[in-house]
């Protein structure tokens, strides 16, 4: 057992609103990080963050500070399993700022996501490894049942995770030679104008992407000059992604993709409020097979994923790696998955969570969906410079991690700079 | 145009965990409030309030302070339509820590209640009388309509409103002679023992109540045991509600309600977790006619409150005053509920929860739902004391508040005394 002997969270902000990059329908946003450092005897530290959009960093700051007392003095291994999870999650003062979800959800996920690092540290692993090569009695131990066993019971979970156990080496053979698919979101925020959505789309086209996500929910004669710009540089057997970020009505939703389809998207994301279990499923009614339905990068838990499977409300399934209470919740979320045959594209971009996300799609194809078919991980260009463990991608595809945890480690230099408000590019 | 020159808030919290007060299967809480107060130029001044269980006030306090420039500088008249709502609700920025959910919904609560306290008492009167002499399309444009369309349209809502200026008079005449009525939640906290169960049921029923709820969720056998203890104090005629305060899985949910059904609940409150629209709608179909599923105090917002609509998911909708974000978005709620034919019973309880929704069901009755049938306030004897206009009850029913305003005001000197973390009380 390893004993968590201190946290410390900082409060670390990218000016990225005044470029326009991550510009979309809803959001102009910072890039920011609740980053939670946790300390061992020992010497080796855990690291997590969770990715906020600037103003209001310091809310979730606060709230990891509020959850500190169930980690600093409690063993790493305990923190791992439902019932640790379930200290920081169920607290029977801070349940009330949730349940599960919002500020609350988020702190839980830096604070945990931290804590999974740390014990992948420790065994020396990337996260993926450790998970992958976790027994299955652990991994089930590890998730929260609470409220899911209408959809999927801990028996399930473990059929699952024993089936990956077959054929495994393989898989891994083949994850080490080819990486994981990906798409960059890089080429169509709303925020650019035509001629930058050309020149960045044919220059991924350069890259080796094959996979091209485009943001929609302007003015809907500009959504379709855009698609068709994307399109046309990509070609007819690329993929091309929309992204509407919930500005849409259901109705509005409807009635705008019945015009996108003409560019065939392979999925419309968040065409709809996030928490429209409902309205996401009459969406997906109204496309059927012309355009699977795409969210979870908002979801705040598993009780709203388990709806949207029970539903039929969604084609693709994009977790988020602290969003949600960390690793404990994002198994849950995949298991779930699983069980409902559904494909899982994380979502990525903002401040680390490629690097995150990318071990839980390898972990996803080695041991629960054990498929990389229409599977990608989300890449956007931006702020890997500021990690220690940067992600690799060759070839328009994720190299796997190499090196022990989760990494998203920033590096010293990094968290100095943009420190908010003391660091020197807030004070400039 | 009266514009808001200041904010301020304080994070009030008083000792009810050490009392049992307020115990549940999930909650162990020190009722708490983020209290807001504004100030005018020419000395008028607002006050709003969010309620939390304790630990975590100072989050909900942080997020106050995060949305406070759109509220300073800005006037009344403007934040009181969907539009001004919006600017808090929709921040680039801060939105990502919901979306209108979690700790930024309840600021945001806290906030726009303390703007339309304001609003009622620079016209001069209660709160629910400045709503319930709104021309109706004043009230609609304090609708935020984006994501209900597909249930609900402005014209809907208007008409809605317009129907509730027939027979306006004597509705108000009637509500000013008998009050709205209410029911105890006192009488069954999971901390008592059943003797004080039978002794506070017993106190009630003499004190005019003929509706009792009980919290469940323990043990299914003391459930059934305490059941029977309160149904045999309060004889056949009389209701009794029960709460599970989201502790059962489905199964779980529906199983035991088997069992309780026995003692002819009105309603079962918060069978499963609060975010499971379809959870509920699965109970809501094995129970039928034999009981009401009931829930609402944590529903973040209109949305939600939608699906439990059209999935048919509750016969009890509980709207929250300060959950959400303030008095525009129970208006939204109240106008859905209406128009799917469900009976509104506002949650109350916690800190100042009596007082706020006892304006939102005379005004629901005065000009929305038009009748009292079935329809009841909660009412919970804790903590009056503290507000400068606390709610009178008689005979068991509310009595119509007659101050301008919306009725949170808290005493000056139980500000000070129990401040968190300098009061007096926390440096005992």
């Amino acid at each position: 057992m390893t004993l968590i002997t201190g946290l410390t969270v900082h409060d670390v902000r990218f000016p990225t609103a005044a470029a326009g990059d991550g510009s979309d329908a809803i959001n102009k946003g910072d890039y920011s990080a609740t980053y939670v450092v946790l300390d061992t005897a020992e010497g080796t530290q855990g690291f997590g963050l969770t990715f906020t959009n600037g103003r209001g960093n310091e809310i979730t700051c606060a709230a990891v500070r509020a959850l500190e007392h169930h980690v600093v003095g409690h063993a790493v291994e305990d923190l791992c399993t439902a019932a640790g999870q379930r200290t920081i999650t169920a607290d029977v003062q801070v349940r009330w700022l949730g349940p599960e979800k919002g500020v609350v959800a988020m702190a839980a996920g830096a604070i945990l996501n931290a804590v999974w690092d740390l014990r992948a540290r420790l065994d020396g692993k990337p996260l993926w490894r450790l998970l992958a090569e976790l027994p299955t009695a652990d991994l089930v131990a590890a998730v929260d049942f609470n409220h899911i066993t209408d959809a999927l019971s801990p028996e399930e979970a473990a059929a699952i995770l024993d089936g990956g156990l077959d054929g495994y080496g393989e898989r891994l053979a083949y994850a080490t030679e080819h990486g994981f698919p990906s798409y960059t979101t890089s080429v169509g925020w709303l925020g650019y104008d035509d001629e930058k959505v050309r020149s960045l789309t044919r220059q991924a086209v350069k890259d080796g992407f094959d996979a091209f996500k485009m943001k929609v929910g302007g003015p809907i004669e500009d959504d379709v000059r855009r698609a068709g710009i994307i399109r046309a540089e990509i070609g007819p057997a690329a993929r091309l992604m929309m992204d509407a970020n919930q500005v849409w009505d259901v109705g509005v939703a409807i009635a705008n993709m019945e015009r996108l389809v003409a560019f065939e998207p392979y999925w419309i994301e968040e065409p709809t409020h996030a928490d429209d279990v409902l309205g996401h499923a009459a969406i997906q009614r109204a496309l059927g097979e012309r355009c699977k339905v795409a969210t979870g990068e908002v979801a705040a838990n598993r009780v709203i994923f388990k709806q949207l499977l029970q539903a039929g409300a969604i084609g693709i399934m994009q977790v988020d790696a602290c969003r949600v209470a960390g690793v404990g919740e994002v198994l849950a979320e995949l298991l779930l998955a699983a069980k409902f045959g559904v494909t899982v594209c994380p979502h990525a971009g903002g401040v680390g969570l490629c690097e995150y996300v990318q071990h839980l799609s390898f972990f996803d194809y080695l041991r629960v969906s054990r498929s990389m078919e229409g599977r990608m991980v989300e890449y956007v260009d931006h702020l890997h410079e500021h990690f220690t463990d940067p992600v690799r991608i060759a070839n328009g595809r994720y190299v796997l991690p190499e090196r022990p945890g989760y990494s998203v480690e920033l590096r010293p230099e990094s968290i100095a700079q943009y420190s908010f408000p003391e660091g020197p590019v807030w004070n400039a």
